[in-house]
Order: C-alpha cells, then structure tokens, then sequence
C-alpha cells in the first residue's frame, strides 16, 4: 500500500498525519459550527455534519450526523462503514471532478480552527493488563521476578471495568486527585493529594456494533471500529492502597485521556501483525483467525511547564500480548452484553528495554531510578504543570496513519477539595 | 409516622408493599401502553405518562415522561422531586375531590395486567463490598478468621466499577454462564459452564444528581435518590480463576437483577438508621452527619423448578458497615464524575448469624456445607430452574415501604456457546 493522492494538496506529505488512506473520524466546533462530525484530511477537517445537512451527502436517507458523536454512524454496521469510507476516498481523492471540488471545498475548516470533543459517547470503559512487560516489570517491583505474572496472565487477557465518565478529550486539564493513602510504615490511612501521579501509554478500541451473548475472536475483530491513543492517568499511591482485593477504583477515575480522532480498522488493515508466540497455549476460544494487534509506533513525551519536551519512551503496539478482539471476545464469555461506544483500553504498551516502558512506575523503577529529562529536570512522577502527549503512527511506503496528539497538562491538587 | 390514607383501597392494607407513604417509580407496558412512567399505589399502577400527555399533570411544562425511564425527572433535582411527591399524595391521597379521583380513575392500570421493565437508564453500575459479616466470611474462607478483612477494609468502602449492561429488570430469565475456570489441583483451565452460580444480596443505590469533583458525605446522601433490591449473580469458579489482581469482571458480568420499582429515598426517611460503631476512626471525609443507612428486613427465597420456595436467608440493610452516602462520596474522592442514573450496589448483606447470610458461598461455607431446602432438595450452589427472589421491606406503624419482588430463574448453560 502506498499513499493515495488527494486534491486536499496538505494530504499528500510524508508527514501528514492523515492522507486520504487514513481519513479518521472527529466532532469539532469553530466560531462558527458546534459539535460537528467531521473527518480529517491533511490539515483539514471534511464537515461531514454540514455536507448532510446540505443534501450533499445521505447514508440511507436517516440523519447520522445530527449529534456530535460517530456512536449513530457506527450503528449502521460494517457494510456502511466500508460504502462511507469508498466515497469519502472518491469525494477527496485526486479524481474527483473540479465541479465536486469546488461544493467540498465550502466544507473544509482549517483544523487550526477547530476545537476538538471527545468523537463518540463513551457507553461503558474497560481496561485490560495485557502487555507482558509492563505486567512483568510492575509484578517483579511487587513480588520479585519468579512470580511476577499472576496464575493467570498467560491464560486471560486480565480486565477490569473502568470509568466511563472519567474519559476525556486530548487537551482537557488533568487536575491532581486526592485519596486515601497509606505509607507502608504509617499506622493510620491519610487523606491527602495524590505524590506518585503516573500516566499509561495504551491504545483504546472501539466497539462499534453489539453483542449479546459470547462471540469470537472473528467476531470480535469484525465488531471493533475504531481505535485512538489513551492516557489511562493512574494514581500509584492511591491504588497502592485501595487495589485489594477488588482492583483499581478511585486510582483511576480522574481522568482517561483519549487521542481526538478515531483512526478506523480499514485504514489500520495494512498494518496487522500477529500477537506474540505463547509460552502456554490459548484455549481455543482465544485462538487467533487472523493477526488482529497492527504495528502502530508509539512514544510519548513530558514536557515541564514552559519548557521543552522530552520523549520519555519509544514503542509498538504490536508489543501486546492480547489483540483487542482477544479482549472483545474474553469480554463477552459470561455473555455481557456490549454496546455500541465501548471502550476497551489494551492496557499499559512496555517494549522489553528500559527505553519503551509504558509508565514511570515502569521508568523510574517505582521511583528509585528518577528519570533526567533533556532540560535537566528529574521525574520518578509527574510533576504539577506536566505536559503528556501521546504520540502515535503507523508507517507505510511514504505515507502514515497517524492519530493526532493525545495530550493533558497536569494541574496542581486543590487546596481543599471540599471547598466551594 | 403510621399509614397514609388513599382513595385506591388497596394501598390503605397493612399488607400492600405500597401504600400511599411509599409511591414508588417504575416503567410498565400492558396491552394497551408500551414503556410508560408509572407509580404503583397498591395493587394499581397511576400511569404519569399518560396523564402528563393529556395535561393533567405537567412539571415545569416540560415533558419529563416521554421516555420509558425516570432519568429526566431524576435531572430536575431535590426540589421537584419533593413537589412532585406532594403533589402525589394529595392527587391519590384521601382528600383528593371527588371530580379529580374520576379523572384519575381513568389513568389508574392493574398491577396484575402491566409488566415492568428497567426503572431508569443505568449510566454506570458500581458495586461495593460493604457488609462486614459477609467480607469477615469470605475473608475467613480463603485466608483464615486472623486475615479475614483486608487491611484497608475498615478505612474504606471497597468497590470496584461492575457492568452497567448487565442490569436487568426483576423477572428477567438469566441463562447460567461459561468461563475459564481452573480447578486448584489442575494443570491448566478450562472452558466450561460455571458450576458455582451463586446470588448476592444487596441494596441498590441510585445517583439522582451529577457531580463533579468530590463531594461529603452529606451532599452525596442528597444526590441519591432511590433504592432498589439488586441480586449480583456471581460466577464463584470464574470469579476465583479470574480476580487476581485486577478484582472481578466476567464473573459478575452475566446479570445484575434489579426491582423494578425506584422506592424514594424521601419514602425512607422515617426509617433512617446509623452505620455501626468504628473499631478504627473513619477520616474526617467519610464521617457522617446523619444516619444514613434504612432499617429494612430483607430476605430471599429459592424455589427449585416446579416446586415451593425456600427462605434461604433473612437479613436487615441495616447490617452494612459503610451507607450509600459514604459510598458515594468515596467515589468522588478522585474527582470522579458521577451521573444521573448511576447504579450503587451496596455490597452483599449478611447479618451476624448463619440464617442471615447474603450469599449461597457463605450459607453452604464455600460448599462445605449444604443447604437442605423445605422441599428436601439441596443446594451447594444454584441448580438449573432455580428460581431467586430477594424482598425488602422498611416497617412501619400499620403500613410498611415494600420494594416489590427482585427475582430471576436461573436457565442452563447453553451446549455451545458459540453455535448460531
């Protein structure tokens, strides 16, 4: 696969984030639309909202647009997604007549004008454990490395239930929780502001279609729509604490960040890789029909407040262990129903070296290894005035499939969070 | 307080679960309506959809009944929720004219004729584990009597985020599960059906308000609106396989049965009681300024297919160690937002004595010890045809706020899961 040429001339660079082979989708407002479904092309935004409004464009003669989220559109299922991606190639590809050109171009905001919102309505949040070194890096930090995976690591792609109001958009403030802490040697909980905030590089699947009772990895695949980059901002000190024996609560509430833009499956399609060669075999109903993780290069950087950025790690997606339809159709065993808008996150993405770690936990070895960031600065966690950005990309011949900035600045903790 | 009096004869019994002191909320359908509004005074149902569409009662001339749930009048907040009560109690109170008790006679269905759906859109479902008769036996079960509570057991309300798709209304058929399991002398797991299908019961609690950043103790009991009886099906083989370390997921994910009648926290008040003495003092942001937990005896049946029902166990909500308040107010420490429509599960209820414990796992001690039923049948754990059905009740002087019947039957596991 190679670039595909559009008319939009900021799509056809190396270095665009989004050529016409991506063309992922958003909600956006300007000064002069509000919370609009648009799909990015080069530097760019397509209103998609407003083209349906005008007539321009119409999937099956229902209004899919009206509300500012994809979750209507990914209702309709895979063979719309597949028939809307084929004419948003024809509309914005380089064969498009003039005539047609000329109506779209009424339709394009400069996504320097935009303000992005989260692109679907979260229904319910999932996040899983199933990156092998970064479970294996924080259980050898808690139980030494000969029982550092749980029994059941090699068996289950491990998950949780998370917050789906804790999801946000990329460039929302993080402000700094508080919670009930103890230090090992203290003899009483405090209640006090969170010191050891961490972030979790991770990438987040969407679920696009339902299900109601078990489906298989096959099915799974077919179901997810969509993925972004995902924040998933953890308060180690606070889960310190409360994770046992129910796992992480309030430690991850405060905020799941999530990249703007949903970066299809079909644009992923060339990029697919397998899972990992497995130490003890899958039961069948894990078992892989086809490669289902894709090679997505993924770094993130910390900037210090009004300071420059350093790229505190470097790794792959293709690092998980479990695929996200593994995930999908572990979810679906007890027969739980899912729902168009869930959101399941891969858990934390750790490369084997030091370098591709997923978290500071992971970096700073629980905080006895503190980080040096190119300005000088020292890190074991996040600092107040901290900037995160994930980044994330997969390379093809001259093009990429990028995801736009996965970004928060943390704020310092309230004075008194009781306080109004 | 003693009985209110009604026109509806049928809620001035001593014996109605409704009478006019209680007017509990749910959604109904007959033949006639499909997924209207209701609110149940004795044996009928007062159907507010229908006399909000013919303008006999409106509220703040909005539609709030035009949905098949309780979300928008929940939205309104405190105020109308009292002025509506009010109004409820004079529209079907004793005094009520002639001429309106004729209009109203109109609007009034038989319980009889209506069957009932879910009372409200459950936005997210949270369960805690707050009852300390039940962690003190599950703890003893698996660690021994000296480690039974975990150590931050006293400090905190333990919860841990459930699956908001797996709420279903009371009557709903729930089909017995598969899992990965693995027996403790085995190699490796295995894909079966769950042979240890077990209840729990508790006390829903539902957010009747949002908010955002933390919240007391005292403006989270506020927020809640309403109760419910809630039976958290529990896969116990699953659960034990699958819950290290991230707590449980597909054990607790095939269904969450609730009554399907929201009983008002204002319908409770008279009923208020304390949590119990502390062996440790709570921190100063989980104290409470009022009693916050309701004196209601609670028991449930089971009645093997075809056959009369057992009381298994009778217990009081009364034995929780942590109220709803409190829990809610733990879940906003993190700066959680909460939404209207948040499920809380108050955590299984067991009382002091082996007749009053919560769950089946504690009844037949892990198994241990089986329960032999009135009908000579035994149980370990939930057979095939079972049928459960949990009743709660707040008495009062000559009347009692009853909760109608939570109840589900247990249907076997399907051969193949994955066969369609």
């Amino acid at each position: 696969m190679s670039l595909l040429k559009s008319w939009v001339d900021s799509a056809n660079s190396a270095a665009t984030p989004f050529p016409l082979n991506n063309l992922p989708y958003g909600v956006f407002s300007t000064a002069k639309v509000d919370g609009h479904c648009g799909v990015a092309i080069g530097d760019m935004i397509l209103d998609v909202t407003a083209l349906e409004e005008a007539g321009v464009i119409s999937i099956d003669e229902i209004p899919v647009f009206d509300l500012p989220m994809w979750n209507e559109f990914m209702d309709l299922g895979a063979e719309v997604w597949a028939e809307f991606r084929t004419s948003l190639q024809e509309l914005l590809g380089e064969g498009a007549p003039e005539e047609l050109r000329k109506t779209l171009k009424a339709y394009l905001v400069a996504q320097a004008d935009a303000t992005m919102h989260l692109p679907f309505a979260v229904s319910e949040y999932t996040d899983f454990y199933a990156g092998k070194n970064h479970a294996f890096n924080v259980g050898t930090m808690f139980r030494g490395p000969e029982n550092a995976l749980p029994p059941n690591w090699l068996h289950i792609p491990i998950g949780y239930n998370g917050r789906a109001s804790s999801v946000v958009v990329s460039g929302t403030d993080v402000r700094r929780p508080w919670g009930q802490l103890k230090a090992p040697d203290a003899e009483m909980p405090s209640f006090a502001p969170c010191k050891r905030f961490d972030l979790e590089l991770e990438m987040g699947a969407i679920v696009g279609q339902p299900s109601e009772g078990p489906i298989t990895v096959g099915e799974a695949d077919q179901n997810i729509f969509g993925y972004v980059l995902l924040n998933d901002w953890s308060a180690r000190d606070i889960q310190a604490w409360e994770y046992q024996p129910l796992g992480p609560f309030q430690a991850k509430a405060t905020a799941t960040t999530i990249s703007p833009w949903i970066v299809t499956a079909a644009a992923l399609e060339p990029f697919r890789t397998s899972t990992p060669a497995r130490e003890k075999e899958l039961l069948p109903y894990l078992a892989e029909p086809k490669p289902g993780l894709y090679d997505i290069e993924l770094e993130v950087t910390l900037a210090p407040e009004g300071k420059a950025e350093t790229t505190i790690t470097r790794t792959n997606y293709s690092q998980m262990y479990y695929s996200a339809a593994q995930q999908l159709a572990h979810h679906t065993t007890s027969g739980c129903a899912m729902t168009v808008g869930d959101l399941l996150g891969s858990g934390t993405i750790s490369g084997p070296t030091k370098p591709e770690r997923g978290s500071l936990l992971e970096l700073s070895w629980g905080g006895k290894e503190p980080l040096t960031l190119d300005t000088g600065d020292e890190r074991s966690f996040l600092a107040d005035g901290d900037t995160l950005t994930l980044k994330g990309a997969a390379k093809g011949d001259g093009y990429q499939i990028g995801f736009g900035d996965c970004a928060g600045t943390v704020l310092p903790a309230l004075d008194d969070p009781y306080k109004r």
